[in-house]
């Protein structure tokens, strides 16, 4: 029998089970939990579960998997249930054990799910494909738990044969399957749930939310970088804690910084829901739907807890993952591990002319109806709006008074067309940014107020093969993403830092978007609706087809 | 970060996702396998998987779990998934508890499940009963992994609300629901398996388990020692490799001494069948069904497995868990544990006079024609036989030439009337035995050649608050089992030998059954057709009611 490794931690016991608080202490021996004592005398901290993230997509953080886990456990963070979709999408199974790889060289409970949607549609190119023999393989050789987000709800609903093969594989190792459903209601949600989705983290109103309650689904509450719905959907917490959960989808690398499922805890406790009920959510739900090995500070369970100052202000002091500590006091103890880059990236540099939209009618002046995409802040959603532009010299131009912008998907695995097209809200007044992180085939996505600065802000990332950047006349920022083209191997700190110059700068060429390199991360995901652009021309999202620029 | 506890196993890796061998080396850090590297000299061993038990009840070892697991491991048992039916029909969820407890004691992985049946039927006297609430505390507070065997199938295919809640309750938590219906076919079948029930232990013919497999059930292949599948459905392993598993179901303390899941490995072996193929059911299929935290000797993986000399005559060698030798060379290194004994035992002792059949008729030498229990050797099922039986002085009476024996089940929770019938294929000359393991409610149940042998066996037990016992004239003989009377607390191989010694009694009685308690342990177990006695009368297993003894 192996040497022992005893430790013990006292404070007041919150049990999640019980539902009661009492002063205890807590036996852990090679990293389980042996035995957990009542004592007499009072304690000033809390000990309680450990924080899951339900539904994440680790890629999103801009970090490999062990610089998010160094930020995240300063949050009390202990697990995450992550959709390894982007990488995938760029370098399919290889990716993908890239993550595994990476997240196992670090105390942390990285629980990957097999990818149900690569390529996510058919009306872009991807980097990869991921066919039911690979998702078998995930299942079978690498373990994975569960089906990730089932994003083709039409393929789901018209009974496409791939996307059912994907499913019954996920019955046949009773794996459950996680759902991505907007809007989706009635007989449809009906259809799309029987076919065996028991999840949806995109509901952003409540009464979808109930719909799909109603039908058995359980709902993840999400708050993200881009998406928030939590003022939205927060009375479920008290209507359904059984069947509700907490996740981020999305975050960036700033953001996780400053908080992560604890911030989502904090406002819940603000509301004045129960205790017990919000800790349901965040650790004890997830566990059990997932079967995920992370212990719920009962005797025999992993030792993956924290411990905060009370559970009114919630502070994070200390995180314990298999019985190591791994956070002390807002300091991450995890080392930064020297990790190796891993891409997919063919395309050459563009030129200006590339992104010019030239009309057949060479007459000036003319006025063109046209398709715009009317960008919503917080949101992956988007809506169709038909505006007038002016063509000049058979050009279509932008219309920066109306915040009407340029935007363009160029594709990064070889050389092609850049497709081009207008849309809303953006905000900016001068030059251009973009980005290799473009939901879901990733490939390089671009908003704008002339073409020059598109390019410019094109050709940085095609020369660092990956990354977000920002250019205006002479001055261009990038900030370099060599994994994959839309993750960094450098310290999390430091990426949020250079992240949040960037996104300044974004700012101040006039975006007055939250977080706009995120919300134009999602203006390439065709599988969200209403209209939207991949690097092969406009989509609607609804009819799921192609439509014109011009109307 | 705590001590890092490293060792390395050399010997020819059985990779059964590769489906190669080859000579290598696998490092084991603090329980956790962090590599396995190809080295150049060759070896003599084999190391792979360790084995998985994916359906028995450990109580018909007689043994509590610990001491099951000290005589498992030494056939390269790692795993086993339990359910705590036994023991729950007699104590409840304390019952499950305490079998938890046990089993964490010691380093073996044991599983166990909900149990969906406590009590079995309405037609019995159980020690406790299960709610629907109690299975939702059982996934909640314990984590427990699935829903257990569900042996009320008429309640399914009639729509019991609560057998159709607590499979609600699994489905909630994601839960696989084990199935149990032996002989079950067509739109029956398949009802029952469209509640959500994936796995039969059940199957005694191959058509009724390609049925079964064709409706997309799991068939697990059962050899234990009472009931004997492996020669009826061997053929599945080559035909349907990913949809098998194996099982004992049953296995009492002489016959764990002398083999386990080994057992079928060997002789799956013997037929020819594809290695990669018998491990896929012995190891990875239970692993990847149930969501076992077992490991298949990948990197990452806990490490849990064997050592052996080769494939072809599949001796163990050594067993680890969790990187802890548990066996080595045929003998356990797990020590005993001195555990408390828990029971539920109320009953007070019997007179011969108790197990007199009357009949209304007074008259001599009358011939009245009776319902006969045809026990069938190495089955769980019966048959119903119609037989004549002299009735003397208003007393039918047994007829041992025609080996029509008296069989009895008396209540043993509190005080009741014993009920009596009679039964063929025991063979007892004279003499009676008696079992307190008396599947599912575990009253007192005993075949004999006459009322003062019976009464002096059913005593015996409830002298001891539980146990087996063979009774002659002036000799009794008894084998204790106090925890919850039908488990001992005792060292397994003494238990083994006492054991040995009772059955060798009721052979030299005259029973030619190959383990006669064994069978009739299963003689009151009302859910397997098609009669059976309970401890209030005789009972029609197909019909799901009582009949009456005369006909």
């Amino acid at each position: 029998m192996n040497k022992t490794n005893t430790h013990i931690i006292k404070g007041n016991i919150i049990d999640i089970f019980g539902r009661k608080i009492y002063p205890g202490e807590v036996k852990v021996e090679n990293g389980i939990i042996s035995e957990i004592n009542p004592i007499q005398n009072s304690c000033d901290t809390y000990i309680l579960p450990g924080l899951i993230d339900s539904h994440v997509h680790i890629e999103s953080s801009m970090l490999i998997p062990s610089e998010f886990a160094r930020m995240a456990v300063v949050h009390g963070t202990v697990s995450t249930v992550s959709d390894p979709h982007e990488i995938a999408n760029v370098l399919g199974i290889e990716g993908v054990r890239y993550m595994i790889n990476n997240g196992r060289k670090v105390p942390f409970k990285f629980y990957f799910g097999a990818p149900s949607c690569v390529p996510a549609t058919a009306f872009e190119t991807a980097g990869a494909e991921l066919t039911p023999d690979d998702i078998r393989e995930l299942f079978e050789k690498d373990g994975l738990l569960y089906l990730s987000e089932m994003m083709n709800y039409p393929g789901v609903l018209n009974g496409d044969n791939q996307v059912l093969e994907k499913i019954r594989i996920a019955r046949e190792f009773n794996r459950p399957v996680d759902g991505h459903a907007p809007g989706l209601r009635g007989k449809e949600a009906e259809k799309y749930i029987q076919a065996g989705i028991s999840t949806d983290h995109e509901c952003f109103t409540l009464d979808e939310a109930l719909d799909k309650l109603k039908l058995g689904m359980k709902i993840l509450i999400r708050e993200g970088s881009a998406a928030k719905n939590f003022e939205a959907l927060h009375k479920l917490i008290k209507d359904f804690p059984e069947m509700v959960m907490f996740c981020s989808d999305d975050k960036h690398p700033n953001d996780l910084a400053s908080g992560h499922i604890n911030g989502i805890v904090k406002r819940a406790l603000n509301y004045g829901y129960d205790l017990f009920d919000i800790l349901r959510c965040a650790s004890l739900n997830p566990v059990m739907h997932y079967g995920l090995n992370t212990g719920l500070l009962r005797i025999g369970d992993p030792a993956d807890f924290i411990v905060i100052d009370n559970p009114d202000s919630f502070n994070v002091h200390q995180t314990y993952i298999h019985g190591i500590l791994t956070a002390l006091n807002g300091k991450t103890l995890i080392e930064s591990e020297n990790e190796n880059i891993i891409n997919n990236f063919g395309t050459s540099f563009k030129t200006e002319t590339d992104f010019a939209l030239l009309t057949d009618n060479q007459s000036n002046n003319r006025i063109c109806k046209v398709r715009v995409i009317e960008a919503l802040d917080g949101q992956l959603i988007t809506r169709e709006q038909h505006e007038n532009l002016k063509c000049e010299n058979g050009i279509l131009l932008p219309d920066i008074k109306k915040d009407i912008l340029k935007l363009t998907v160029v594709e990064r695995y070889k050389n092609g067309t850049p497709s081009v097209g207008f849309i809303k809200n953006f905000g900016l007044k001068k030059g251009a940014i973009a980005s290799c992180v473009a939901h879901d085939s990733h490939n390089i996505i671009a908003v704008g107020t002339n073409d020059k600065d598109i390019c410019s802000a094109v050709n940085a990332l095609i020369k660092h093969k990956g990354g977000i950047s920002a250019a205006c006349e002479d001055v261009t920022e990038v900030l370099p993403l060599p994994v994959a083209g839309i993750m960094t191997n450098n310290d999390g700190y430091k990426t949020a830092e250079q992240y949040t110059d960037i996104d300044k700068l974004a700012k101040d060429f006039g975006s007055e978007l939250n977080a706009p390199f995120m919300t134009l991360s999602f203006m390439a995901l065709l599988v969200i609706p209403q209209l939207k652009l991949s690097d092969k021309g406009l989509f609607d999202g609804e009819k799921f087809e192609f439509v014109n620029l011009n109307i």
